[in-house]
Parts: C-alpha cells; structure tokens; sequence
C-alpha cells in the first residue's frame, strides 16, 4: 500500500515522507534509510561544516538524498552551497530566511528547491523564490520554528498556494510523529509530511543514545520553545524563531531569564560546552516536538517508514467508513 | 451525507459538530441554530451572570443545546450550576478548573459532561470526574486556552482515554474552521470538533458586527496569546491559560508589559470599560484563533455547518482515494 500525492510524483518517491534535515542528527545513514524505505532523506546541514557535510553525503553513498540549510547561516557561507551541489542532491531544503539568493544556483543544478516557513509571509517569499514545495512547520515542531500551529497553517497554505502558484504545493511538518499525523495532513491540504522528532529516535539518527531514550520517554509537555540554547551557544537567531527542546535543568535556570544567561556568558558558555561534549542531558539540548508523546521506541528508520504508513491507511479508511 | 461517530451517537445528533461556548458570544440563538443544523449548540455561561444565562436559554426555545462554564469561575457561585441544570441542558462543559466538584450533579440531572482540557494531566483529572467527552483543545484556539497544540494533542489523548476510559471519547478543538479541519480531527482519532471562531462570525452569534467583520477580515497571524485584556478586566486566570484574540493598540501597548499593566489599572481599567461598551475594537477584545485565515464572510450558523459537512466529505474522500 501507499498513498500517491504530487510530491510522491514531484520527488519521484513511494511514500510522501521527508526526513527534516536535524543539524547533527540527520546524518548520511539516516537520510539513505528514509529514502530506501521509499520516502526522502534530508541530510541536517546546520550551521554549515564543510567537512561533516561531505563525510555525511560519503555515508549516504549512492542512495538519492537531499540536504537542508539555515538558510540565514548559509548566507555566511554562500560557497558551501555550490560543496552540497556538487554531491547532486535531489533537492534543497532552506529554513530561516530569503531564499531568493540561492534559488537560481539551485534550479541551475536540477535540484528541487523546498522551502520552509512559519507564516503566510514567509510563504509568499518562497513563492517569489520559484520553490516547487513549501514545508508549512507549526509551532509544534522540535527544533526551530515560529509560532503557527500546523493544524490551521497548513489549509491556509494550501489556499494561498493553491491561487498563486497551483504549480507548487505544500507538505505538512511540526507534531507528526505517526499515520494518523500524516492521514491528517493529506486531508488539510498537504501532498505530505516532513518528520523530524520520530527521526531522531530511530536507530540510524545520529543523536546520542541518551538523546534517543529521553524522547522515546518524553511527553510532549515537557517541550518548551525557548531562546536559552541559542544564546549560549553564541548563535543569533532571526527574532520570533526559537527552538522547542525539553525541559531540562538549563531550560528550568535560564528560560524566562534570557537577559541574565545573556549577561552570564562568560561562564555559562564554558559550562555549556562541558556539558554537551559530556552528553549531559541535563545541561545540553535535546531537540524535540510535541509530537514526544507518540514516540516509545528506538526502532530503524525503515520501520518508522512502514508504520507510519500502515497506520495511515487505517486513520483513511476508518474516517472515510464513517461517512453515512 | 453525514458522519457517524460515537460523538454523534452519544448525543443523539446528526453533524459531529458542537458549538464552543464562547462567553457573551454564544447564546440562546446561536445554539439554536446550531442545534437546527444538526451539531449541538452550547450557551457561553461564561462568568456566570445568572440573569443573561435566564434570557439566552429561554431564547433557545425548546431545542435542545448545552451550556459551558468556566470551571474556577463556576467554583465562587456553584448555585449557578443547579440553575442552568433546571434547564435541562442536554450537556455541560467544563472549562479550566477542577471537574470534580461538579460532576455528581451533572449526572443527577441526566445531563452529559463534557470537559475540556489543554493538557494530559487535565486530562487525566477529567476522566477521574467521569467526563464522558473530552474536549483536547489545541493552543491555536480563540479564546482562553494552554499552549499544546491541536494536531499533536488529539492523538496522544486518544490514546490516553483508549487506555484508561475507552467508553469515554475525544472531540477536537483549536484551529477548526472548515471541514479539512473536521476531517483531520477524525484520522487524528476524534469523534467530532468544537467550533468556535467560525460561529463567533455568524449571523446568529452575540459578538458585536464590527467584532465579525474584523473577524472576515483577519489573518491567523493577527492573533496572539495573552494575558493584557484578563489583567485589565481584573480576571484571575490560572497560570499558563492565557487568551488567543486579534492584536489590536491595547496589545501593542501592554502585551510584554503586563507589570507596568497591573500598576497602571486604575487608569487603564475605566479606560478600557468605556471602549469595550463603545465598541471600540482599537481597545476592546476580540477573541479569534488562528482558523481566522479560513473565515472570510458571516453567514448563519446553520450554512456553517452544511460547508463544515460538505468540506469534510470532500476532504475524506479525496485523501482516501490517494490510497494505492
């Protein structure tokens, strides 16, 4: 069984899953494993390492894979997206920022240009941009993101798309972390999902074991968007963009107190760095959406890719059976 | 057409719809119409003034409809509660507050209790009550509400009440505007939704015509979380419930500030009195969620309802025949 949509058309997939593109967790192995269980990986470029970049494209070997960017960071380092080319990615995904820079380099290398946004303005820019797909990302989402929530985000979306550029189309992303998430998200309006928390917590992710067990544990309460993470780490985040992780001791100090971690600095970026190197969950951040609750299991990425879609088919049909 | 749900069985209705009983907003007119339709209208009790309570049910007639209160309002004037159930309400919601001291008399008097909850402690509480209905109220919601949001939270409290309560029920809230929203809700694991912006923009609705139009007009990005219109109107809320409305110059000014707020009320509270009684939209609230992008007119309640229904069809069948 699968679900045939324009992106599965678009992408030349099976399934209409994305692997989100998690900096430092979306690594090579795990984009192939998406893609060979009939979805598309997105290798996670961060912040952009050059290095880690090619040795993750290296880990994907042949399999067909794309990448994803800050795109605000990129603009730091615009070469590293020529790098990233060069490796044929069947697409490019840029999050947090114009995209209209880059658009041409990608389309000029026959990769497909997926946008990300958090808004209805950000979507009009990634229209202006040429971008073919648009991830609408709710609040929900681990990680970065704005403050729309995916459930009315995504039909609006799919409005505007839908008379500006029916050409174009919109995958759904933020709190999907099984079936009944993506069935939801194809009668919203989406061609398909992106996931990234259920991702982390497979076995290919590269997160820290610990990482993995905390989400497999958590429940989506114990998320919280917060700045406190960026601001130690020294990383400027455009305003309104903050990351959801869970709570933690760090997130119990400091959120809510972001002028004082900011004044702190000095000894708190230290500490940090300690903390993290050391995988100490306590301190360091764990991204995770509030899609947590739906996550107990640290199983292969090809099995998240099979339930997600078994359990698809069932939220489909028992809805449509309820029609009388 | 029509959808059966245990939602619909359970309250003996046709639609799997119920109107969210929006204080001052929600009356005896707009749950009739509701109620005509099909779902099941509930009257807004909102702080509880026994008097309007009175006028709108006896402006319901004889349909049946149900009513909704604001738990810890309702917990300062219980006597309230036997009041409207000598009316005979087919049901009643609870609201952000403990359950538990209502519930043997809701029962005692034939009717059916529903809780609404943000969270899956609230949840949890509400089972421990014997709701029958639970309300998994998303943060994109208008009005007063907690910060998870809709399409995470329906599932993971699906399986929360398949677990502890299974002839207990789900019903969505938050973000719901059409019928992708009503036919998300039921692959996410829903028996139905509860409606609220969209009847606040109804011919039938309570809310002041330049309130609607603004409404129509609206974007989901012109909402925003707060507490500034509670802390002017001197309502104490519980932490963390806070109300989704349209930004307007009262938000601009305080939201962020609500300590320089709190000092300023005996200046700022008569001010804000005499700009609500004008109308004066600039000032006064207007509660709306982010399901504010998919309203753009104000036509009757019951005309709502048949789009809602025919929306949801459409959306379910064209999900289901991506089925391969």
């Amino acid at each position: 069984m699968t679900l045939r949509t324009r992106l599965t058309e678009k992408l030349g997939i099976v399934h209409p899953i994305l692997l989100a593109p998690m900096g430092a967790v979306s690594g090579g192995r795990l984009a192939a494993a998406v893609s060979d269980a009939g979805g598309l990986g997105l290798i996670g470029g961060g912040y952009g390492d050059t290095a880690w970049l090619d040795r993750e494209f290296a880990a994907a070997g042949n399999r067909r894979v794309g990448c994803g960017f800050i795109t605000w960071s990129l603009a730091k380092n615009p070469a590293l997206l020529d790098r990233v080319l060069a490796h044929a990615p069947a697409a490019i995904m840029l999050s947090f920022g114009d995209p209209r820079p880059f658009a041409a380099r990608i389309r000029a290398a026959n990769s497909i240009l997926i946008c990300q946004v958090q808004s209805r303005d950000h979507a009009l820019q990634a229209l202006d941009a040429g971008a073919e797909i648009l991830v609408a990302q709710g609040t929900e989402a681990g990680g970065h993101g704005g403050t729309r929530a995916t459930l009315p985000l995504v039909p609006a979306l799919a409005d505007l798309v839908a008379a500006r550029a029916p050409g174009a189309m919109v995958v759904a992303a933020g709190g999907i972390a099984d079936g009944r998430g993506l069935a939801a998200a194809l009668t919203l309006g989406a061609e398909g999902v992106l996931v990234g928390t259920r991702f982390y917590a497979s076995a290919e992710s590269l997160g820290h074991a610990n990482a993995k067990a905390r989400i497999a544990a958590a429940a989506g309460e114990e998320t919280v968007r917060t700045s406190v993470f960026d601001i130690v780490r020294g990383h400027d985040w455009p305003d309104r963009i903050t990351g959801r992780a869970l709570r933690n001791d760090f997130t119990a100090r400091w959120h809510g107190s972001e002028r004082a971690l900011a004044a702190a600095l000095e000894r708190e970026t230290p500490r940090y760095k300690a903390a993290a190197e050391a995988g100490d969950a306590a301190t360091a951040v764990i991204f995770a959406g509030e899609g947590a609750d739906l996550i107990d299991d640290v199983p292969p990425a090809g099995v998240i890719v099979a339930r997600i879609m078994a359990e698809a088919e069932r939220a489909l049909e028992a809805a449509a059976r309820r029609l009388a």
